[in-house]
């Protein structure tokens, strides 16, 4: 931690902060610059809030951070990509497995069907929403237990691992029998409750980046459920809130070349939920692949037009198998395979 | 809902989306401009994401919704602002009631002595925190039950009504014992298990807005809880997250003109977590009562450099005498009184 | 300057950036961490650009800048409030002006009487715009140098200062004629050529923050002109662009509180670019003025539903007479008065 | 124009709006709905601003307006893609040209020494700021009409093409007569002087994308141009401005097929300034490729750790050709070359 002193700071100043720190446990080193002064505070396991009462003293300008907030998912900590198994289907490594199926489960026909033709395509864990958290009290808020039951239905019928998501920590156990993958939505990533549970569990977690969560607050919502002794998260870059409406949300395609810079956590694009149209799927999977991800998840629906939920950005079976072939072709030309 | 056509749209593309728009249960009605065509579709109770299809049809522009995708939240259902009583203190009339207290709960003496101290000051209503969700899961979490415990004995000792957060549907139950208000915090706007469950109950909820939700979203979560059967919530602007840093949030201060044109709830203002520094709290508390905000919430600690938690952005009690002083004389000139 | 290096950092890679450090002239101090090493870089009138290399050498984490990049427009450099007088108006005093008038100059008569109506209700100088920055190429324009001899007509008949705003450096000599002060508008806050010719003027400038400029940049803006010799800067905020619809832009009242800590500049603030409706102009023009704001510049239209531009968000006369009114009455509250 | 009324609006003030539209020179299309009525306006050239009165009148909810801003700048006008010929190399083909250089000319030496690299290595353009406008008064400003000479020095010595920017109305005579393509940077993107200028030339424009740009004001930008009568307009997305701040920009990779859906003008991606770090080039210009963009222009300096600019976001000669390569690669997997 380093606390910049103001110009016009006093010697008095400077002493008093110096005296403070040490009081909190900290080694002070001042050093003394030509405009302004500033004092590095060496010692760990200070907390960090009563720490933060230092910027408000006199004469004191700000203050600059110097630990990361997070270790376990640090690349400090294991410099090499984590590769995580999800029944085989390995996130991280030279292959880039795609997951795909509908927004929603709508009836078994409709997900099993689903999960037949996904998987043709060469699709490898299918999605389905079986509990959905919805914007409106009014909307489809999902099938529940029974959505779960078709999924697995699916699984069975295709041998496709299923990923579905999980809104409330009171649904944890019953969603842990059916799934083979958890999914943490974007409006959940700082349900730190959830987080610790899923933490406490030995499947695999898929976390989505919330609307306006930074990747340091990205990669602190995975340490919730990495302390807790889950090692095998996979992140999920989904768009983030921005003013600009052209599209649902704006992908940021950079969080997977910083994410690789920072975290040993292999990490995923969804282009269905960033772009929000279907005729932006195809231009954002590829531009997915290329920049490093290590999986896309497409929306995937027998009949998009009838979809219940997410119509607009969920493409056809013929729109993806197309999409799956040109997903390939860059996935070779930057040296992995799908 | 209104369909807006391409330029370069043909007769055949319009007729298509006026079939398929009977199919969906709508009347549609053609507007033929100058430059492109329009269709208006009238009929309601229909499913959103059906309709969303239209916009992925050959020929069409983009789609307008024009309901309100909130009812029971809407001035248009109730044009008068709701009084909403919590323990015989009135938010959405005249008075302009003041919550205060510390960020997190923790000790018994600490509590009882902060709620001596606002009470001492005017405030009508404690605040203090015994779940805190921290976006990092090394901070500290909060007392628990034991912090709820602490609560109940503030309470007893000065007789101020207790405001305490709620972050997990688990605890919904436990908090329901001790408190007379829920918090909902900015990270749950879009926890829709949690705001269920209270619209459930029969105590007011605080709702603050989340980091990066629209007014319209806001709104909408605050029909979860209306949606249930519970009428008591109170609005909370708390900042939102835009590129601006030299604050913790920027404060949206026209969310306040902006709900009272919209909703009759009634709406306050956190200029403790918007602005995130203590020197800025008493300029955004006076610009919150001159907006015509119904209520402000602000952080007090006893000895605000040793808080646990928000320490940097908590005021001091004398601090916090003086913003009374002053929040009243603006309070006087719009009209209001503390 | 302090240099952050990687946990996994090896002693070469410090070694190597002390040594780097040494060659671009700085006195590097090194402080060793519990975690991690951080390095002091001391020494002024170093080329920040080649500095920045340092952030790219191997085992540096990040680097963090100490210096504030302006000096003239700091509070450090000046800790009283500087007074601009414009024509005898003086912003940064106890005294709070307002500015009003409309958007755009139409025609002789109609700024004239809007000349005679701002004055009577009590404003202090005259807005009006004859060069108009419009986002569409379709949309009028302004009259050019007919609308500032239109506006100095109205100044001869009300003795009202007028403020116009620039936007083309080579038009500064021809304004310059006319104004007594110039606006910088939000579009050319960046626009340095425009800034530099404006520093070496004698008249005062209001500089409008831009759509996505920081309080930061904001003041570096104004560094632009001080640097040129002319220290009558007034700074506006109007609004920034976020991700929030219902408001044309969102104001960042904060802004007043922050550049109150940080420069000696004073601020006024534009309630009706920010809010984009005129039925929030009142709300936000009274939290201005408690917030602790220098002033506010209005839009006021003698028949505000026929102006030419910003006709949306233009009040009408009575309502600007109430509006001053209420005004007057928080300006009291906070200690001022107008 | 669609008008939404409100929910209570009553008969009169339908029959009212419907009054001042025909008022305003529209026909008016009332439709009355199950919730609420709109009325359709139809009839183009009426002046925006005085419509967006009615937003204003008692009843109603908000307007709506449905014809597009931008005209030109249209797919709708124009269903094919635009080719851009800069002196020979063709933007908005099958051919993805490379544009490469510093961020500044620093001397005669280093541009031509950086135009033999970038051509050696593939580029088909180079790029070189003279002109140079930085966020402080105290950083390199370019070396202005002698960097011009040198940036020609280096075309006579190469054969490249030259692209460099203007940031004033006052010098585009004097660029004119050095430069092969225009740039406007992202600071200048709504200096309307300096575009209506741009338009009146024949010379092509890069058009950088402003930090808080939507996209149709990107192509009203465009329009700005085109409308004067200059259709040979090149965009460039550089990254907006977000509150992430891991990466100096936020890249709107969507950009590219939102702009592809409703523009026929070219567009290519700028991935040095987006990411704002070296190790990020790589990684974004592939997924540039991939996405669909006609260009990519990318920072390159013969000794980047000593550029006078940007030196932390530009790559070596080295890097350059092994980046080349790669994105070869990828155009080929997109089914285009370079």
């Amino acid at each position: 931690m380093i606390v910049v002193m103001r110009m016009d700071a006093e010697e008095k100043h400077l002493n008093d902060v110096v005296a403070r720190a040490e009081e909190l446990g900290f080694s002070p080193h001042v050093i003394f610059g030509k405009e302004r002064n500033v004092i590095g505070l060496v010692g760990a396991n200070v907390k960090k809030d009563s720490v933060c009462v230092i910027s408000e003293m006199p004469g004191v300008d700000n203050i600059v951070p110097i630990s990361k907030p997070y270790k376990l998912a640090s690349k400090e900590v294991k410099p090499e990509t984590s590769i995580v198994d999800v029944c085989g289907v390995k996130f991280g490594g030279g292959e880039i497995p795609i997951i795909a199926g509908p927004c929603s489960v709508e009836s078994e026909e409709q997900i099993v069907r689903s999960a037949q033709m996904v998987k043709a395509a060469g699709a490898k864990i299918l999605r389905g929403g079986a509990f959905k958290p919805r914007t409106s009290p009014y909307a489809f808020q999902g099938h529940g237990e029974e959505g779960l039951k078709y999924l697995a239905a699916a699984r069975q019928e295709t041998g496709l691992p299923i990923c579905t998501e999980v809104v409330n920590p009171r649904n944890v156990e019953l969603v842990y029998k059916y799934t083979d993958m958890f999914q943490v939505g974007a409006r959940n990533i700082q349900n730190f409750a959830l987080l610790t549970m899923l933490g406490q569990t030995d499947k695999p977690v898929l976390l989505k980046r919330g609307m306006s969560t930074t990747i340091e607050e990205f990669l602190m919502a995975a340490e919730y459920i990495l302390s807790e002794g889950n090692q095998r998260v996979i992140l999920c870059e989904r768009g983030i809130r921005t003013f600009e409406t052209a599209t649902r949300n704006t992908l940021d395609i950079s969080c997977v070349p910083v994410v690789k810079d920072k975290s040993h956590l292999p990490i995923i694009i969804d282009p269905s939920h960033s772009g929000g149209h279907r005729q932006y799927v195809s231009a954002l999977s590829k531009s997915a692949i290329a920049v490093g991800a290590d999986g896309v998840i497409i929306e995937v629906h027998p009949e998009p037009d009838k979809a219940w939920s997410d119509a607009a950005q969920t493409i056809s079976p013929e729109h993806f198998i197309q999409l799956m072939g040109e997903m390939r072709a860059v996935a070779l030309a930057v040296g992995r395979y799908m």
